[in-house]
């Protein structure tokens, strides 16, 4: 099994944990953190919701780093499909470039969700700024992100750590905290449990939304690393909803197929002097199955002298010693 | 976790090994046996694969046992859909009742399956030898098959127990020798690893047809209750094939939403004084996935007043000392 070494070389490293539910977690050797009380979800109308102005106004904008010189960014229209154009161009041209995407959306019991839109964005130069715009007429939004430097075995470059974020009003003291960070975090790797939407009757997915807008801020500006968590696995046989992740592979889009993945669940980029390997510890593991055999395949492509850091993250940690999930990293571990 | 007992009160157990590879193995303590040399596929024009005459006669006939008083009987049609009707009969009545199917079909990669029919019979009688009927005109097949004792504590009934059967040689003299057995199995409980077609290039699934047709001579007449193996993964993301079981579930089909599950691999029935639980060792069973859940919520659902005996089928053993597949089910004890 590979080493987890949650780190980076000359940067910040932050592990956020928030309340998903009212039990203490008493850290042992391992640290003295102690969780708080339960934090209630942020009400509805909080500012940090906010629903863009304009008919069928782009919202919950998010991007992701694709492999080697390229983003996927991801947003909705709620009214209708709307454009599926992306417009970008660096900080210092003129001339606007045009990247087409794809939408998709889906149903969850009683819920139908927006016009889920997914576009892709390929050989961007290294280490430059970009201007991006989304929507059309009065609804257009612009945004901005940075490339990362060519990978590295000396490239400087700045990680933040996130996990179980939810929406509470812990979340947002969480990302500020972040964002706040003098050392400015460049990507965030985030460890699975997203929107706790699942927690709310009939896993009312109208909390993925909220969820969507709240992490815009940032979201829309750097690249977050998916990696999927219990509260992605929305399976609620009683609605008759009964395929894993759902709403999370709907919503977030991940470039699994350029490492040779067959499921958004585990895949690899490489980042800075980093190869990130992301796993889905709530997905088959063991010798023989997809995910196992991906993974055998994977670790040899690891070179450590362009990569000297090897990141790999998963959901449940290979050992805790948090009451509400004792044990259940150990199977993982055992492979 | 469960415990396994492969018993039956009044019965046989008769546990089968086929060679799928050409390693030794040592029991070591748990007994003496070792794998004989590789033993060789039959070949494709064996008696036993031999395809029953005239024009899209139906071939691979198969039953299984449904939850109380019920069978799926499946066979395949090769050249066009065909009936989907099974005609059946107690053997002491002149009056044929009539059941409809369904049947499915699949590709994969250069394959493309022949018309896969599944027709429950419900209501029958316990207890009663029933004649069917499919096909039509003079393509016309006759099996029969008979239907167990109600359920109780004390209900004599006889199991066999194979696995990783295969198609070799040995495979005919493993079938034999259960069915020359004089105590005679009332049904088999299979523990996964069916055909090893996946052994051919291109996973060649004319190699499940060939052991449909070896098994008619068995599964006609009696259920057998199937369990998935890592054979029946058939997961070659080289061809593009990546939804794993995809033959083994279009072609045996288990009545799994009886027994509240959502997934053919994972399900439960009773039969005679036993209660039955089938697992996967191939798909997600950690923590909060949907095996783990409907597992939680089954063993209690097992009343020992009624059904004394309790068998957990899986094809990976939580111990074994087999060097091919060392440590394999560790993660399955460890949940």
């Amino acid at each position: 099994m590979a080493l987890l070494k949650v780190f980076d070389p000359c940067a910040i490293c932050l592990l956020c944990l928030v309340l998903s539910a009212s039990e203490l977690c008493n850290g042992g050797i391992t640290g003295n953190f102690l969780r708080k009380e339960y934090s209630p979800d942020m009400p509805l109308d909080s500012d940090v919701f906010q629903v863009p102005p304009g008919y069928n106004a782009p919202q919950q904008i998010a991007g992701f780093l694709n492999h080697d010189r390229g983003v996927i960014i991801s947003w909705i229209t709620p009214d209708e499909p709307g454009s599926d154009t992306v417009l970008y161009w660096s900080e210092n041209s003129k001339h606007k470039n045009r990247a087409e995407g794809i939408f998709v959306s889906y149903k969850f019991f009683n819920y139908t969700s927006g016009y889920i839109h997914h576009c892709a964005i390929k050989n961007l130069e290294y280490n430059t700024k970009y201007m991006y715009e989304i929507g059309i007429g009065y609804t257009i939004r612009r945004f901005w992100f940075k490339t990362p430097p060519r990978t590295g075995p000396a490239v400087p470059y700045t990680f933040g750590l996130i996990g179980d974020l939810g929406q509470t009003h812990d979340s947002n003291v969480t990302l500020t905290h972040y964002e706040s960070n003098p050392k400015k975090g460049k990507t965030v790797l985030f460890l699975g449990d997203l929107s706790y939407s699942n927690d709310y009757p009939f896993h009312d997915n109208t909390r993925w939304d909220t969820w969507g807008r709240f992490l815009e801020r940032n979201a829309a500006y750097q690249p977050w690393i998916w990696t999927a968590g219990n509260h992605e696995l929305d399976f609620a046989p009683q609605l008759e909803e009964t395929t894993p992740f759902k709403p999370y592979m709907h919503r977030y889009y991940v470039p699994y197929a350029s490492s040779h993945s067959t499921s958004p669940l585990w895949y690899s980029i490489k980042r800075g002097s980093a190869y990130l390997i992301v796993l889905s510890s709530y997905s088959a593991y063991g010798k023989s199955t997809p995910q196992y055999k991906w993974l055998r395949d994977e670790l040899p492509k690891v070179d450590r002298s362009t990569t000297p850091w090897l990141i790999v993250l998963m959901h449940c940690p290979i050992y805790t010693s948090n009451w509400h999930h004792f044990m259940e990293g150990e199977t993982m571990r055992v492979v």
